[in-house]
């Protein structure tokens, strides 16, 4: 155990783990951001002897849980990266961290969708981090803007394309002329679309954003059955080139939006495809991006948009988690400085 | 003096001042997420005398600067909101507050871009906040993207749309046919160009945000001077008719990219008119919006956009900044939860 450093336990291996791992010992990069050396110091798997990729050291590896939180408070990690998705057992990990105020990560958007605020209140009673950019829409930190940046301001509305195969597909039937049929084949040949396609064309892999980004923006207590959810398996040919003669494009777009006003307010959220004028910028957000349309009080109108999937993606959203979790208890929490060993020169 | 209020002290009253001072003031949303009352205890303005709307209590006014560091440290403010705008006395006034350990939240683009280096190392040294995400494209969440969302990848390239007037007058050369005289005179007559307005299409506004992008986004000195530009004043209804028949669309685009490997690594950074395909995220940004175009060694590409300028969107920022200077100061720093007082229904 190397002294001074921060302990990093992870839960999960998969594809997102392996580009975390990878990204967490290529360089010194991290470390240096956080101010102080980062050690992964156990890596929870199902099975210890499945074939792995150079990025898991054999000695790192554990199926026991218990092993990720030692007795000797010393060598306890301070920071714990769920990456194993579902609810449990991840839900029973998570919490058993919080309680030992130990700061999480997580990219669960299901769990986080249908257990948020029990998880929130028990970090916030245990005086821990609870870090999820990666839950949403990948690598795009609308979770930080809505939790920090937006801060100072009031969001009256989200309008999401958080669903990449959605978009891709309704993008192919749209600029190749493509039946619903014909373009989600293309999509699971691509590798944008999974064999069983249900929980993406039908919007609950959507509907779980719009719980998650509805309950922090409007701190209510929105869960994935809250979310009123049409996906797009019954959007045909005609309906998109209907859309295309009045100037609109058919987005799968999640809404989550305060109603009324005062002590009237209430939220609504719900996801559907909806025709969108082709001079929004939502409706230019082509294949499997994402993209997130944000409007508030003061700032007006905004939006984020990158790649909201793949592995890498995805964990460049959990290492910008890590190095934050790390600046909060080892650092200067309010000086989000980016050191560097070297000053590069300007050409 | 409310007992446990967090002391808020603000240098200027222009337009961002109000605005900033009307949202502190609006409702409790502010205090309720920064988890403690927040107090505005000084303005310092230039005449104590002249006219103001309603949100300045004359008691709190003064033209003194030593009003805002008084002796008693149980007295001196715990965050400084720097909005005059200029180098001095803002440098002065703000290294005299970081010097005490007092968190700055700063909205000063051309102090920034002059003597950014220099301020953030002496934040990092007293352990003090400096916070500046209303200092490049208002408030759209950039700064804090670069410095924490992104503190896990390596941004490789940017490229913004940073100046609206700019983006406003060749959007009217593109989609009315003006000559670029009219379009400026259109654009002065709305508001959205000075009547001396160099600053803007020459290009320095757009240059002096690059520098702070390219500082912080690669951790380089990199000043004002530093940036090679241009701006659109030679830009003609030919060069925008030229670009279209390519399918294109001229902008006035900042870049400040890394170039080279390893050792060799150098960054280039400047602001030129560049005409960009029309299918390229930034190519269909409107009027007096901005941009900016990330890219990433893991995250890929992503886009931010939204209003650039205006009071209401950089007090925005500016309060956004002023929340997180609070709960760092104050409350859990690895916690940005946003308590509020009551849950909404959701219908």
């Amino acid at each position: 155990m190397t002294m001074g450093a921060l302990r990093i336990g992870i839960l999960g291996a998969g594809t997102v783990g392996a580009q975390v791992i990878r990204i967490l010992r290529a360089d010194n990069l991290l470390a240096t951001r956080a101010g102080i050396p980062l050690e992964i110091t156990r890596v929870l798997v199902r099975d210890v002897c499945a074939p792995r990729s150079a990025e898991f050291s054999p000695e790192l590896l554990t199926d026991c849980a218990d092993d990720l939180f030692p007795e000797n408070p010393e060598e306890r990690p301070h920071i714990i990266v769920e990456l194993m998705g579902g609810i449990e057992p991840a839900k029973t990990l998570i919490s058993r961290a919080l309680s030992q105020g130990i700061s999480v990560v997580t990219a669960n958007k299901a769990l986080l969708a249908t257990h948020g605020s029990e998880l929130y209140a028990l970090a916030e009673h245990h005086n821990a981090g609870l870090y999820c950019e990666a839950a949403v829409a990948g690598a795009i930190p609308i979770i930080r803007a809505i939790r920090e940046s937006l801060a100072g301001d009031r969001v009256t509305k989200i309008q999401g394309i958080v669903n990449g195969t959605t978009n891709f597909i309704l993008d192919s039937m749209s600029s190749k002329g493509l039946s619903y049929d014909v373009a989600l084949a293309q999509a699971q040949e691509l590798g944008y679309a999974e064999a069983d396609p249900t929980a993406d064309v039908e919007g609950f892999d959507a509907a779980a954003k719009c719980a998650i980004l509805a309950s922090l923006a409007f701190n209510a207590k929105v869960t994935l059955d809250d979310v009123t959810t049409q996906g797009i398996s019954q959007v045909t040919a005609e309906d998109i080139a209907q859309a295309e003669a009045h100037d609109s494009v058919i987005k799968l777009i999640a809404t989550a939006q305060l109603q009324g006003e005062g002590n009237e307010t209430t939220i609504s959220v719900n996801v559907q495809p909806e025709a969108l004028p082709s001079t929004h910028p939502l409706a230019s957000v082509r294949g499997a991006y994402n993209a997130i349309y944000v409007t508030c009080e003061n700032a007006g109108e905004m939006m984020f948009y990158g790649a909201g999937a793949g592995g890498a993606p995805t964990a460049s959203a959990v290492c910008g988690d890590i190095v934050q979790a790390a600046r909060a208890l080892h650092v200067h929490p309010h000086l989000p400085a980016q050191p560097s060993s070297r000053i590069l020169p300007i050409v």
